[in-house]
């Protein structure tokens, strides 16, 4: 953990030095990875399985790669029910949040008499990884599928990797509710790949979204261009503004809450208190006592940790935006009026009672959200995925008239002779046209 | 070219083929642009004078990078009046297209008194790479930088690479029309290396956009991840759907117009006339003898060029839906309602005074639009590029009492502790705070 404070003179330094250890940090899996692509693409289902059995330990055929429907009716069963109610709370709220950003299409007609517009068509097809193991939460896969079909996506493929053959019943239960039409028990690269040129058993998908490890974050950027993908999540990030007033108990859980995601997630509190800076570091010492994942959040905290000391909440929103962090906590008593100044964030949570916890289950605003500083460019996951936009433009002689001219004298500047006489043909017919009289 | 029929028995074979061979072909250049990156990374302006002395044989140090005001004045004075005439009109059309698409905030309160929505904010620094060369298009230069400037994007940086020196006027003054404020004079790689990560001289930016050769893809994909991208352009491609009552040779001038921007283009021909098919196949090759670019059209028109003779207009369109075209055309007489039947197309041109040169210059919707099917799950370029979003979610006391236990539920079944704390000593201290009497 590092405590820094805004008037030390090496502040700048030191600051930097925080930056530069947020970008996104590549392992060296190109070349396994375009191996598996590469013979997913030439072998299909056979390599699939056989990856399968390889990496999960796990026997699988092409009759067995997908789950039936009574074995997802069967991890339903096992779920308790009130986790059941928990996860159609979840869904619910989610469904709302991403019913209320649905764009509308848009048409006007111009001056010169042309109608143009765009219209927002969902995706045929989407592929949503799902990682295995203790890193299967159900929360992703409301998150990353309850979107897709609120965009009207018509197929909702899914892979999740069961290692020995595990599986959660809470992903499948989760996948059941949020729509997801076929569920693969595979993972990796291979998944991926599988998604993206499709085999005999998998139908090939547009666009793959979804978390998952180094392997198949590559695969990810590998198969960009033939079908979309979604950012390529690094790991998980918050920045706690925080003053005096709230409880450094609850601020030291709110910064836990992050690191116990894995050793390499980032929890930064920036307050104006030193004092409070302190108490929240004691308190957080004091809770790795006892927590469960003490040896994750603790490992996390140390080497990522950040507690920054600044002037004032003005400052802090400033430090705040060079971080782009993913999660922006504001527990002040006018988070509004700092939320204001926010230009770089992927997902804020206002107030003392609103913490990060919230939104990564029940809130409804997406939790797949940029890290490694990608809020510069980048944006949560959103029914903007699953959408894309198809722009006309329409016109008659009149309109031609105006801007056709226009328009070849720049295809002539540009040495392009047939995108000049496709328009100057069509003006010479108009032209031919009015000479004629009408009774002739 | 191919000319197919839907009636063929062979034809599902036929069309299969058509569309493997419309997706993006990777070329090899993985290593030799990692090594351009890393140098720039490692040496910043040194290296990218260095690479540009060797591949665009210009002597070039950090202090005559940029081009200053008084040469970019005295290319806009060489560019005829009637040039810069129509560079205007298509800046302000394009303009105003980009305005009507400037999306609006979210923000709703609900049912259990959250506030919570998102918020449009423009990227801090965008970088516009521009080919040199004869591909050096300034409608190009407009349709790149004009979305981001109407986004609100602060610092505009533009790379041209300059060949022995040579620059076209017209691309300075459609960067300075469209508000470009740093030209620097390299390209390839090393261009899209020095914008990702900054050298001494070209501070980094947030998202590159711009088309370029193979390597200029290959090091936008990988860069991919540190700063955003635009989609991977591959060699563009036009549908034109068009009915007998169309002119021939307007109808293969639009064909040809596609054709001749390289050897890959792709252009194709959807009627449900063969007779008609075969006499635009016959105007095509009379303008081949004519045209000025008639080695590259005929090379592109010979390999890539097809002509699919259908049913009936449904059937027309259904096709192009496969072939998720780049541009569409419908010169037809209700093309309205064959585009409602649209769902894969990256630009749509409505009616058959409305060809797609007009919505290469001066239509307005943008002209960078995706390639090689990408149109399944991509869109063009637009304000959506240079804004993210910032979620938001607000609440109180009340609303964390209703939602928050199932938030706890769900933590506590994904096994993150922290997470359930973070929620619960909140909800706890509201307990303590009602069980304490008001004058206690």
């Amino acid at each position: 953990m590092k405590r820094l404070d805004t008037r030390d003179a090496d502040f700048e330094t030191a600051f930097a030095g925080l930056l530069s250890g947020r970008e996104e940090q590549g392992q060296e899996v190109n070349k396994p990875v375009a191996d598996i692509l590469a013979s997913i693409r030439k072998d299909g289902d056979s390599a699939l399985c056989a990856l399968t059995q390889r990496f999960d330990h796990l026997p699988v055929t092409p009759q067995t790669l997908a789950f039936g429907p009574e074995e997802i009716a069967q991890a339903r069963a096992q779920v308790a029910p009130d986790l059941l109610d928990a996860l159609d709370v979840a869904a619910r709220r989610i469904e709302a949040f991403h019913k209320a950003q649905i764009p509308s299409d848009m048409r006007y007609t111009d001056d010169v008499g042309m109608t143009l517009g765009m219209r927002w068509i969902p995706l045929d097809a989407v592929g949503l990884y799902v990682p295995g193991g203790k890193a299967a939460y159900p929360s992703s896969v409301l998150m990353n599928a309850i979107p897709a079909k609120v965009a009207g996506v018509g197929r909702l493929a899914m892979c999740v990797p069961t290692p020995s053959g595990v599986i959660n019943p809470l992903v499948l239960a989760a996948a059941e509710r949020a729509g997801v039409s076929e569920i693969y028990r595979v993972g990796g690269a291979q998944a991926v790949g599988a998604m993206a040129y499709g085999t005999a058993t998998i139908r090939p998908v547009d666009r793959i979204v979804g978390p998952g490890n180094a392997y198949v974050a590559e695969a990810k950027r590998q198969v960009f261009g033939h079908v979309g993908i979604d950012s390529i999540a690094g790991p998980s990030d918050v920045v706690v503004i925080a003053d005096s007033k709230s409880d450094p108990r609850v601020i030291a859980l709110d910064l836990l809450a992050q690191a116990e995601h894995d050793e390499l997630a980032q929890a930064t509190l920036i307050t104006p208190d030193a004092g409070f800076a302190d108490a929240v570091i004691a308190a957080v010492e004091a809770e790795l006592h006892v927590l469960s994942r003490a040896s994750i959040a603790g490992a996390s905290w140390r080497s990522t940790g950040a507690v920054l000391i600044v002037r004032d909440l003005n400052e802090a929103v400033s430090l705040a935006n060079h971080l782009a962090p993913e999660h922006l906590e504001l527990m002040v008593d006018d988070p509004e009026a700092l939320f204001a100044q926010v230009r770089h964030a992927g997902a804020a949570f206002l107030g003392r009672f609103c913490p990060e916890a919230v939104g990564d289950y029940v809130g409804g605003p997406n939790h797949v959200l940029p890290t490694s500083r990608t809020a510069r460019f980048a944006s949560g996951l959103s029914v903007y995925d699953f959408l894309k936009r198809t722009t006309f433009l329409s016109g008659g002689p009149e309109a031609l008239r105006q801007i056709g001219p226009a328009a070849v004298a720049l295809a002539h500047a540009e040495g392009l002779e047939a995108h000049a006489l496709s328009i100057s043909a069509r003006l010479d017919a108009l032209d031919a046209q009015a000479a004629t009289p009408a009774n002739g």
